[in-house]
């Protein structure tokens, strides 16, 4: 299984993130409400919907930024499953300050195990096949690092993060330069050693192409099942193989059957529903 | 229809998130692919899909810190429907700079256009009910301002933009004063005579309290439609009335004709998914 | 009485304004003098005049930046009156510490509790009155955050904070708009339901025209006491008023008296001087 | 005449400024009122009451952060005198823009023109004796640079600026040390050849002390005329002389005409009252 | 030959550098000296000392916040080279904004200059035996991004950027992990189908272990030339091989002439002495 | 001995480099290799020359941010001198944040102890004469502050910060200002009384001039030894007199020897290779 952030990344995006959301809910003269409730009390996070916990770090960051001396103790990690009516988190301090977090630190959990509990679902459907499933650069702006950590809490993998840590040579490179070929030749001149280059394809004519030039990371665009086949038997290992574009929750098993390596998936963050959380004062 | 963001605070949530985004993709040595195609070229970011427009104003500061030199014409504008197969904007300059910007400047748009078509799905359904169709605080932790003028340009209102701009008493309010009565008054002693009070209530017991107290915004949650229209008959034009909780497309036609002036649909932020967009380079 | 800043909000600006202010005095190669005395040391901050504490939290937060080793015991807290002579804080760590931090932290202190302690002359005089005091937006720019605390700290209400959580409708808005009425029309069709709409007036024919427009906060603006309380007569609680313009410490009873709820003095921020505050290392 | 901010300097600290402030007043959804009115629209800055400007370049950096088509034009430039009645700063664009201004901007005007003109009057009252009138270090949190140009256009001296840019040894110091020669002497190990030492002398036998340990820049603190006169005949031009410590626009020009070098007043910054100035919207 | 950063990376970085530098040479008050003469005049950088030019977006960044209408044309391009006595740039505008700018200014452009024409003499020296010069993490602290662009001005190849674009197992991977092998079992497992592992070898005998790794791209670390030679012998072309150590300008070619593909070389950026240029007021 | 930075100004700006320095290596993912290490390990830096240390504060404050857990003990203090093979460091805690930390953290220490290195030289070579080696404002952008606080500890003086602490006037000034008096003058004029100045000259008749103007601090630039001997005799202590430009390891001690109080070598910081050590995991 592909690794998320290491330690000290996701340390610094989660609060980086808990610091920018706590801004836009408590700017003016902060929270109108919970103030009035400086007396001590403890709460629950609980879950109201079965999924995959993700958003940990910056619960915890966004907690520590309300409050410091607010005691939070997690009763699930990131990565785990849970179900409905579990308690995820307990929360013991100020009223004022868990009322104060409420809001913010539920956007962070719910959004994140979101993408998480969806992932979990692509990897499910592929279980036994050896296709990683991957996220892709469609996440939220100012949201990825955490949200590439929720697709690897989901089991999934992070795939690159940007435009730095990786070259990928996609169809606006190709219509740029003229041919998959040109571009190749072109985006590889730049390259230092210590870069991967992969070329996206949308035929088997384009994928001898790219093999062709040497390229040994190949991602297959909107290709139906019985092609991406074609295309694992035509490339014989001597490259990596990913497949994108349209792949369902239905059509998954399909893809990862043909032997393909990676499968990415646009929907993890496009199109998952947040996970239903709510947090319960409880004394 | 209420308003989104004034125009001042639209602008500088759109760089401050253009800048953060664009941070996400140009780390370390920047666009490992696409600084190989520096010649001039010509794009346009064409709709695979019907929606709304939204997410201009970050689109066009992404641009603008790309390159400042990138020509950007809109075809479409903020708030505007669109179908599938429209060209929505045209970039014209470097491609190196174009491809810098594509994934970055899409994601703003299909992220903040879904919000903005999903917004104005609820609002068709409502029309000519008099009801107005609201977002609520469960947006994207960092992207709130973009998400609440989402939810305007698909022609629904913003509601308050955090805790700081309107005191809303909810369940843990209740819990952590004892009753309703309570955290009412509570509450109101610490507020000015410039900020608004509105209070949720369960059940119409509840409702009465609140009437009782004074309160003159009061939040239905989660009650089914006949529950509404009993409260709206009971409030008699004494409270303005706002319906939460479990509303979908299906369902809130029928909570519009009780008579209720605000539906606030927490899926306009968490459960929109994307609008499929694309860019082209076409020369 | 109003409240101030809920806590988060009042520690985060205090952090920053800390922070900003240490900057100031601390470039460069930092305290050219002061580091020169490493040893252990005492200090006390005196008061040499009689006043009421303000600015609290940002000195302590100037203390932890300057040195996280530095004790701070608060002899008196933000809000309570202190007479001259009076030790308000004792200081125990690096005497270069304590010097780095002279400075920027009586600034807070004497700044916030000048504004504090004319906030309080103003609430004595309309004690019993029913009338709140009320700051305005005429803040240091800067520091709005730490002097509207420091309004509530002296007993008055910090009123709105900006521009965003409430709206008001002054002369500018009516010259803009052609009338009052019109200036209502169009300000009220931009708002949500939870947010606020105060009009100010000139005139008892402009009173009319805002309670006919079914404004329900009235600002009087520079209206002597007599018409004040023809105002308050004719009003007869439909609205909820407020009296702001020229309101001086020997007249501000007068208007109190007249039964208005909010009387709203630039003068607190405006004219406040600084409370005589100093630092003495005593051993 | 001394200099204030270098311009770099200066536009740094009034574009920081301006960002600060705005962001203050522009919070969440912005400008509940002004965004109303979008339509072109000319406005002036007009004095009620008398004085010397200053806060321009925040002012003009405010302009341009809220909207960089507003054009604006000053009719007084910093440094120079007004009187009530005058028209100061000419404002053309969009009403909303000129709205969501004028407070931020005024706020700015009005309180480093306070400053301005209560050191022009300082200035005044001491013509023609040759001494220099000077700020301190008493300044509004966060905002030491624009009140430094303030002194500087009100015909002051803004002295060192932190304590960083010169060393100042005070009573504290030489509680630290024991006596004001143990305290020069273990400042003056650390200082490079290129920062200047000044010491601050409370008796004639403090002075002599100073002169001994071959300081060349003295502080009288809080003497009378008198002693101030003698300290004069004493040191003989060995030293620089500033005077400081409750000296007030009356008695300023008695001790200038001791002879002293510099008169450095705190309350140009702890007591200056606004100055009166409006927006007013005339189209 | 590799690139360095993308335009727009290197813009953003060159910004952030600039606005940094400045702000140390320009705190306080500002320019003490060059604000005496804000009269308009020319100037020139000049070179005293051949060399090939870099630091100029940096430059350029820092003459448009010193001034925004200095008038800034270059006389010789990034990664030119030059003679001494070659006037390199010329301004035009302010003196007092030359002034300004001067120190800082001067400071990129000797600082990267020195970067790019020690590289530069590597390259000369191993021109025709297809060995590529690359730099390494070891950077200034806060100047990375354009010490990687002036080894590309150079000539070389930036090499990775930072621990998050390529994997790099080094002796202390190995020591946590027992052997060569299990560290790169271990980190592989982490590593998306996206990102390049490369890995440090002391002996052939870790080599033969790293290529029965399945490693492509292997470092030689500290080895004689001979040793070297061998390895590439060895290896056969199975993988890219990495020289990394002790490599000198006196022995960078012998190592060239064994066949490796890149050269790494610390003293890039830890032992380049600074390009002796000077700025010249001319007019 | 003069100092370096104030405690404060260090910490300061210790933290801001270290998180700058971070950001470079730690972006994206983050570490990609170390990450696969979780587990609890030891690690020594050792130095691989002899040479003295510095950079202590922003090793501590990488190692801070890197993991709050790190415990790092110092086995040698900053300004103290070490030889090849001594243990200066020993960390303890998980060795991902160890290998997270190495290259950061290494390229403070190496940087900073190159300068401090050089720095000990210079004032080696003039031992007992009574000179005080000085750093200039040639340093690296960014990282002024700890470049700074190198040369102290190296037993240098920091000399002045920036533009902002001191007054210097430099050839370009008299160009600027048609003479050396003319520049005196023009810029004397801005300063107040508590900044120093400081005026270079390249001649004798310059020296006269400068004299007669009244500088109290000259500057000799570009002066062979002799003429250096011939300004001290004509100067007679009537100013303090600095040397700058050219000078060598090999010729400082004669022109210490003259009785000149400073000499400047811009080589401490444009010159300093970095001292060679390493970081090694031993358990």
């Amino acid at each position: 299984m592909t690794a998320g952030l290491s330690e000290q990344a996701l340390r610094a995006a989660a609060e980086a993130a808990a610091h920018s959301a706590l801004a836009e809910d408590l700017a003016g003269l902060g929270d109108l409400a919970g103030r009035a409730f400086p007396a001590p009390g403890t709460a629950r996070v609980e879950a109201r919907a079965d999924g995959v916990l993700s958003g940990v770090a910056a619960f915890t960051a966004a907690a520590r930024l309300v409050d410091p001396e607010l005691r939070v103790a997690l009763a699930c990690a990131a990565g785990e499953r849970f179900a409905a009516g579990d308690n995820l988190v307990s929360l013991d301090g100020r009223l004022s300050s868990i009322l104060a977090l409420e809001r913010t630190g539920l956007n962070f959990l719910a959004r994140l195990s979101g993408v998480a509990t969806l992932t979990a679902r692509y990897v499910a459907e592929t279980s036994g096949t050896g296709a990683t499933i991957a996220g892709t650069r469609k996440t939220t702006p100012g949201l990825r690092a955490l949200e590439k950590q929720a697709i690897a809490d989901g089991g999934g993998s992070p795939h690159r993060f940007g435009l730095f840590d990786g070259a990928m040579i996609k169809d606006n490179h190709v219509a740029a330069a003229g041919s998959l070929g040109a571009a190749v030749t072109a985006v590889r001149a730049g390259l230092t050693h210590a870069h991967l280059l992969e070329a996206e394809v949308d035929t088997l004519e384009q994928l001898d192409e790219a093999l062709a030039a040497g390229v040994t990371v190949i991602l297959l665009d909107n290709m139906d099942v019985a092609t991406v086949g074609a295309a694992v038997t035509r490339v014989a290992g001597r490259a990596v193989l990913e497949v994108s574009g349209g792949v369902t929750l239905e059509s998954v098993r399909a893809y990862a059957e043909t032997g393909v390596q990676v499968i990415s998936v646009g929907a993890l963050t496009t199109a998952a529903p947040w996970t239903d959380l709510s947090m319960v004062v409880v004394a």
